[in-house]
């Protein structure tokens, strides 16, 4: 296999490499639609898994709505419509027919109109508010804690693998509460149960902030995020979870009947992450020999490399290797034992490298002597002997002391690349030298913001929880006074 | 909630009601397509599970293809096409715009048409293997094994509730294999992990055959199937298994080096079940009181329920109940405590028993008095007192007697059910006084299939594994010789 660009070199370009070279995922032959290959889903279903469990133990329950949203849905909530119009697959027939003109070709069947456009589903608050209206009259049928694990489409013109394809795979959690409090309860919870995963089991260090006005999800009249960011300086939005307050309630008339007795429109949340993610931990923790996984979501976690010259010598480590692979599964550590004699081990190497197995294992005839391994880890690339005695209990050691660290390789990064500005000047310079996060006061007027994207690129990508201080503080651009702290930041 | 209509009165109503009112399913505003509520949602999450762990281990990964085939591949075999042009929904735009007469409203953006329409997947045999293409150069990038979790749509005319959806969702298996033995012994296999599963898993005795020609997957060169036979005495394919041959590989140029340096076309398969099976599921073992769950798939496999009068029964009784629920979580089967103060326990008996709860314990004070609880079989409705004692190993072992038992009653029925006719008078009594799988010879004519189809509305359902003796043997409806035995009925 071709040896890697650069990050230095090229960053765009290693990252494409990497994801294609790994076997991750590639471009279909559908415009801007993705292949996910057995080695990205893979990782997709440990964080499928995981988010899955975190979800149900806070009392969300999986459901399954319909794919397409007839027009009529699709444009009830207005704000919703308009933020997803412009990049929406239609569906507008049901049949296609043989084409006349042309032998072995099919076309639309002009007769199988469809009375009303199906839109491929951008996101599903439509198409389940519509649905939530039947399920609930009163206070008793209140909270709905549901979630969809599904397929999304829209129609972005500029994809890249991951982090932005016209089809992506998605949860979208969307829920229904009798009250404001109960709603904005759920909203933040889910931000949190967002970057306890984000950070605990992807490594990945996150900002949790509020978005402006301007950054927004159509319909929602807040929305919570959390920002991650990436090698390159730039910032990526690994997580939102949406106030939506009564907005579809209203859209699709859905009122509850209090305890009380009166009628109100129900409170709504929704929150979502998506395949996307796999960009980001790509981005976070891989270098330029290939993918670097947390241990936590590793398909594989340890492989096993013997290096033997003669099958006397094979043996041999075949059986320490065997021990260690049943030592390793008693333990859930999902383990590979390489044993492919058609490859040479320097060409495993490589593979696993590539690849991230976060843990390699090397067995020569000279370390079964020594009552030892080679150890070498994926993160930092360094290597160590390890005794065989008690070589799964290190191993396990070895993994959380591996997921813990790249998680402070990445907030280290972080921290360097997030420096505080109080002049334009300052802004742009470190926007074009250093990049990361620029911490900065806000006047709060999109109008502010609207002309630092124009002139800069660069967005407001949260305004962080917390108190700030901001009595004297003006906007370093505009020079109002100030009622934020953010943080901007290029973005993908 | 309102009683079921029984069975015998409307098969068909009972089988919605019961669909809508145990909150598994119902209608979306979406035609044809139906919205899959969490307790039927939980059921095929049960049912994925072991699926997935079932093909994994059988050495299959999942990947995930993308949602839209463009009509040039769709078009590409010639078979797969025209048996799915029919009914198949079409992309045709990518934006909405606002509809300048009519305020609030959105059309359909003429300007954002597509170069060429997007069909949405009915089946990914046409995506996959123009993948494939890219990926497959010699033998050494052979067996490819890889299963997708998808949702397809097929723009079905007359729709029912999980049985028949222009949505569905479902698993679809799609194999590249060197040589036509290893692609048969792929079909096979998987015709019977299918088997295995819904016999061992869902309780519903199968029979694994054959497809005639004319009830072919559309671009296979044989189908096997399985079919079970639902309690009015109808048939329902259970699940399919497709040798493609060379036919997709034909019509995608897909090509490797064999060992021998010689260029040949690639061997293929293909195996799918979907949601279907809860409809199978439902037909099979449900009863005028709700739904019967074998134990295996039940999301709640066990209830208890408390019967107090005042504070203190309710503290003993909870006491007792909290054990019970430890010691059956210890032993992995999930079980639902509920104390809920607010509804009676005959409301909580009738809809743990409405919704096929397997086992139901009842604790009252007198029970405690005696150290036993009442245990409730949904399955037989039957009841019997049980040491509390020991009750979570009892529990335990009835849930397998359970599983067996449902088995059973369903393989008696279906024994009851199958009737050999030798005449053409014979064959139309038993399909319009009994129904159920009709055996019988066939010529091998499709025409004579035909012809009995439309005068009876019945199919031929497969043409069953395993040696016959067909010496003298006529069609019982064209008198001309028996070349197969094979097993007619009513299908849904």
């Amino acid at each position: 296999m071709a040896k890697l660009t650069s990050r230095s070199e090229d960053y765009s370009k290693w990252y494409n490499e990497l994801v294609t070279q790994t076997g991750m995922a590639e471009n279909s032959k559908v415009r801007g639609c993705m292949v996910i290959k057995p080695y990205g889903y893979a990782i997709w279903e440990k964080m499928q898994a995981e988010l899955d469990r975190m979800f149900k133990e806070t009392g969300h329950q999986n459901a399954y709505f319909p794919l397409f949203v007839p027009k009529s849905l699709f444009e009830a909530e207005e704000k919703n419509a308009e933020g997803f119009a412009k990049e929406c697959a239609v569906v507008t027939h049901y049949r296609l027919k043989n084409d006349p003109n042309k032998e072995g070709k099919l076309m639309v069947d002009p007769e199988a109109k469809l009375e009303e456009e199906l839109v491929v589903r951008p996101t599903s608050e439509a198409i389940i508010w519509s649905t939530y209206k039947n399920w609930i009259q009163s206070y008793r049928d209140l909270p709905i804690l549901i979630n969809q694990w599904a397929n999304v489409v829209r129609w972005e013109m500029r994809t890249r693998l991951f982090l932005r394809t016209a089809e992506f795979l998605w949860q979208e959690g969307h829920t229904a509460h009798a009250t404001r409090e109960e709603a904005w309860e759920e909203t933040t919870k889910m931000l949190d149960v967002y970057s306890d995963f984000i950070e605990g089991f992807m490594g990945i260090p996150v900002v949790k902030g509020m978005k402006t006005p301007n950054e927004r999800f159509a319909g929602a009249e807040e929305t919570l995020c959390i920002e991650a960011l990436m090698q390159d300086g730039k910032a990526l939005q690994a997580g939102t979870s949406h106030f939506l307050g009564q907005n579809f309630a209203k859209a699709f008339d859905v009122k509850f009947a209090s305890k009380e007795g009166t009628l109100d429109y129900v409170w709504a949340t929704s929150w979502g992450v998506s395949t996307r993610l796999i960009g980001a931990l790509i981005m976070t923790h891989s270098d330029d020999n290939g993918l670097v996984l947390p241990p936590k979501l590793a398909p594989i976690q340890v492989v096993i490399v013997p290096i033997h010259r003669d099958d006397a010598q094979k043996a041999a480590i075949s059986e320490v290797a065997e021990k260690l692979v049943q030592d390793l599964k008693a333990k859930d550590i999902s383990v590979k034992f390489d044993d492919d004699d058609n490859v040479k081990p320097g060409w495993k190497f490589n593979e696993y490298e590539l690849k991230g197995v976060p843990i390699r294992i090397a067995i020569g005839p000279r370390d079964l002597e020594n009552g030892q391994v080679e150890m070498a880890r994926r993160d930092t690339l360094t290597k160590s002997f390890e005794k065989i005695e008690g070589l799964a209990d290190t191993i396990e050691q070895k993994l959380d002391e591996i997921q813990e660290s790249i998680f402070q390789k990445a907030l280290n990064h972080r921290s360097e690349h997030t420096t505080e500005v109080e002049t334009y000047e300052q802004f742009k310079d470190i926007l074009e030298n250093k990049g990361g996060f620029i911490s900065a006061y806000w006047d709060g007027d999109s109008e502010t913001e609207e002309k630092i994207k124009q002139e800069t690129k660069a967005t407001i990508r949260c305004i962080p929880f917390g108190e700030v201080d901001l009595e004297d503080k003006v906007d370093f651009y505009s020079g109002k006074p100030a009622k934020f702290k953010v943080l901007f930041a290029k973005a993908y």
